[in-house]
């Protein structure tokens, strides 16, 4: 805490002063920023911080394994939350016959336009086309329906964790590739009511997941007609705010209804012995999410990972100038280390550039906090920690590192959703007409609460002179009555946004 | 220990006689002999225990969620491993340019003709045909190539758990099926000594993976040239034998030398100064090895899953007649379900069906461990445990419960590696000659040691006489010098085998 500590340790990184800046410069220099161009602000940070590269194939990418460990985290904190709600994992083939997927009308409108086609196996032509699965709908069907038989047999419960395919336009790393990864959750039940209920369990989860592992707050609710999914009753999301003011859907959870168990015939004996279609659901989140971590939590320095979904923690880097100095730092980082590691996930880095070098690399790639250890340290007992979130700098005693560490990490995770939270709502406006909204849309973006009649003609409107889009209706939403912003008859407020 | 409490589960029981007998009946039908129809046996297993089910598409096939839940258990034991020996994962692309694939001459001959091709996105044709990946050398390559520039950047050691694809003429369930699930490790190193070495522990640790985890006993070695990688500068392997005598190749490690190097033109600025290739090596097991723990563990009444990476490691089965003994029953289980659920994965079976529906059912799936608690037993404080691999039926007192069945559990496992070795030894014989080995081949299967020379040519014949191949030059052999089984020029014992 003592300002004289603090001293001792910028002491001790004065004899790398000249290197670090000058690496320092290296850094400024390859990362632009954000408020100059937020899309090459972007593509700089997931490629500097090795998260993603490009790959030589259209529209895809390589996870690197430093972006590979972010989602690894990421997948177990959702796994978690999917058999604590009593869902297994399970395997469905990559391809599907067209067939399938021309079973369900709106379904193969949806998806046909983006699928990439296996023709050929090995030097054989195919007699009919297998679609690498662009989700997994059809084919989960066609065996739901030889395995369901009795009302015993419901519900199913079952998560796929696997690769898809939409062959895209444009492209952006992490936010739309050709092939990405995600989970698809495919239920199936016996009443209307428990897949509604299922439904919105997983939405639940899905925005339980999103604030508390990823500190992003989001909005649930329900999509209008015009952007539900190929094939479904009813789809909900949950809508996230990125640092540039525009939305990106984070998660859908689909209520199928009973579409698809009637195009593929699932059916099952009743109690009553009546036979009868299943209740199905669908939901499902993909390595978007990275994308949407890097644009809220990110700045001008590189990546800010929220602690809980973050490979390294926290990072060690010591810093001496003779061997003799080293040695003594040495012992100190190991003891450190040693304690911290049941609680945190911790690495030091003995590299052999500088410091400064390794500062900037750290905060490129986002580690919640950095500890630094220099022989004035260990001649005082205590670390330096500094925080990427808000760069703030303190000592800590060696004997308190043990909770110390982890009630900082803490704290930045809390800390990471509540800036999230003000930014969101510093950048949700009001708008009662399509010109207010135009405004909004045009000058700072953000979320738009405006009056909507329900109708999809106004929809369609308001999107084509602003480029705004019903992000979606949110369960809570002002309960006022208002003119629609296009027609003028009555509606009721719906969120608007430009959207990635 | 008593027999009169014995004794007092089985009254409990008797009341279900009956009914058990019924059922048991029905499954007895269902599985074939293993003596009578091998191939059937395991088809059948797979489909009963529902580990997997056919896809409705040529070759592939659908991972159901008890066979995907021992799936992810084996890949946390081997993706511990792998971190633990320093590699990390990552995600390349599915689909790769056929252009990439022909690059290396032997590789793309290895495996164009087993190559899904994907020649439509969309309604739009490809000027390049892609392959859906059968192995992701080229890939990889392709981008170690971009990002390995300094010795500094060596070893790469990464891993990735993928979907991979080749079209088979015959397929047979998790043994050879289309698509399949596996891991491969790809690593880049400076020297030929330190690309050796990591080939050679990755072999370890599927040894130790799949002799700890998956109690099959495996013989490590070196392949013939005829047997390795398309591509690979050596191949070493791990081979098990399964059930019926016939072997199964386990996992294999490549070391790939400069080959790929050379042809991705991948390149480091060594510490003299001098630019040099990099060596480089793969590995991969898959699911696979689901089979061979089926085949090597099973017997008639199912699978017998190793403790270590079965789903359900202990199934309580409550019996009970009357409403009261129920609740008696039941929260005798509560409260020993909460005792062993910290050590142990332990499920208890509350659905309708009688106790002998449902010991033939948790046999047939494969649970290493059935607890049995009656009201006799509540009344004795004990429980009735009932070993999957020996049947051994055993009362234990309630009192000592939370360690008599983690004990007992790991000697299940002790037990199922130990008799898998017992098997092995006992199908393990000598030939000196093909018509011996050819006799041996026939008549009780298993491996045969006998003298080869080193001739493909001789390796060629005794395959088209006998259907043996040379599994492997085991690391641990008799090293005497003998006469070549087919031209008598001076040989030493390498490892002959029907293979899957």
């Amino acid at each position: 805490m003592s300002d004289e500590t603090t001293a001792h340790g910028q002491d001790a990184r004065g004899a790398h002063a000249a290197a670090a800046t000058r690496d320092e410069a290296r850094f400024v220099e390859e990362i632009v920023d954000k408020d100059e161009n937020y899309s090459r602000w972007y593509t700089d940070v997931v490629l500097k911080a090795e998260l993603a590269d490009y790959a030589p194939v259209r529209g895809c990418m390589v996870i690197r394994p430093y972006g590979f460990a972010l989602w690894e985290n990421m997948q177990q904190g959702l796994d978690r939350r999917f058999k604590d709600t009593g869902h297994a994992n399970a395997y469905f083939p990559l391809l599907i016959p067209e067939s399938f997927l021309r079973k369900e009308a709106e379904h193969v409108a949806g998806f046909a336009p983006q699928v990439a086609w296996v023709t050929h196996g090995g030097d054989e032509e195919l007699e009919e086309r297998l679609a690498v699965r662009p989700t997994s709908e059809t084919i989960i069907c066609t065996m739901y329906a030889k395995w369901i038989q009795s009302w015993r047999d419901l519900p199913v419960l079952v998560n796929q964790w696997a690769n898809v395919m939409r062959w895209e336009k444009v492209t952006r790393l992490f936010l739309r590739t050709t092939e990405f990864l995600w989970q698809e959750g495919h239920t199936a039940h016996r009443t209307e009511e428990e897949a509604e209920e299922e439904t919105l369990r997983m939405l639940g989860v899905y925005q339980d997941f999103i604030e508390n592992d990823l500190a992003i707050p989001v909005v649930p609710g329900r999509k209008s007609e015009s952007e539900k999914f190929a094939g479904a009753l009813r789809t909900y999301s949950v809508e996230a705010l990125m640092g540039d003011g525009r939305a990106l859907q984070a998660g859908t959870s689909h209520n199928l209804g009973q579409h698809f168990a009637k195009v593929f015939d699932i059916t099952f004996l009743d109690k009553d012995g009546q036979r009868k279609h299943v209740w199905q659901t669908s939901w499902g989140v993909s390595t978007r999410l990275v994308g949407a971590i890097i644009m809220v939590h990110g700045d001008n320095r590189g990546l800010v990972l929220p602690p809980r979904v973050a490979p390294i923690q926290v990072i060690i880097v010591p810093i001496f100038r003779k061997e003799a100095e080293r040695e003594a730092v040495a012992a100190f980082v190991a003891d450190l280390e040693r304690d911290l590691r049941p609680h945190i996930r911790v690495q030091s880095d003995w590299r052999e550039q500088t410091p400064g070098w390794k500062f900037n690399e750290w905060e490129l790639r986002g580690v919640p906090l950095r500890l630094e250890v220099g022989p004035r340290d260990v001649a005082a007992n205590q670390v330096v920690a500094v925080r990427r979130d808000t760069h703030e700098k303190r000592p800590l005693p060696r004997s308190g590192v043990g909770s110390a560490v982890p009630a900082l990490v803490e704290d930045i995770q809390r800390s990471l959703l509540d800036r999230a939270r003000r930014f969101r709502d510093e950048h949700t406006a009001r708008a009662a007409t399509v010109a207010e909204l135009e405004e909004v849309v045009e000058e700072r973006r953000g979320f738009v609460w405006a009056p909507w009649c329900g109708e999809a003609a106004c929809e369609a409107a308001v999107k084509e002179r602003s480029g705004a889009t019903i992000r979606n209706i949110p369960f809570d939403r002002p309960d006022d009555r208002q003119a629609c912003l296009v027609c003028g008859r009555e509606g009721s407020a719906v969120l608007f946004a430009k959207a990635y």
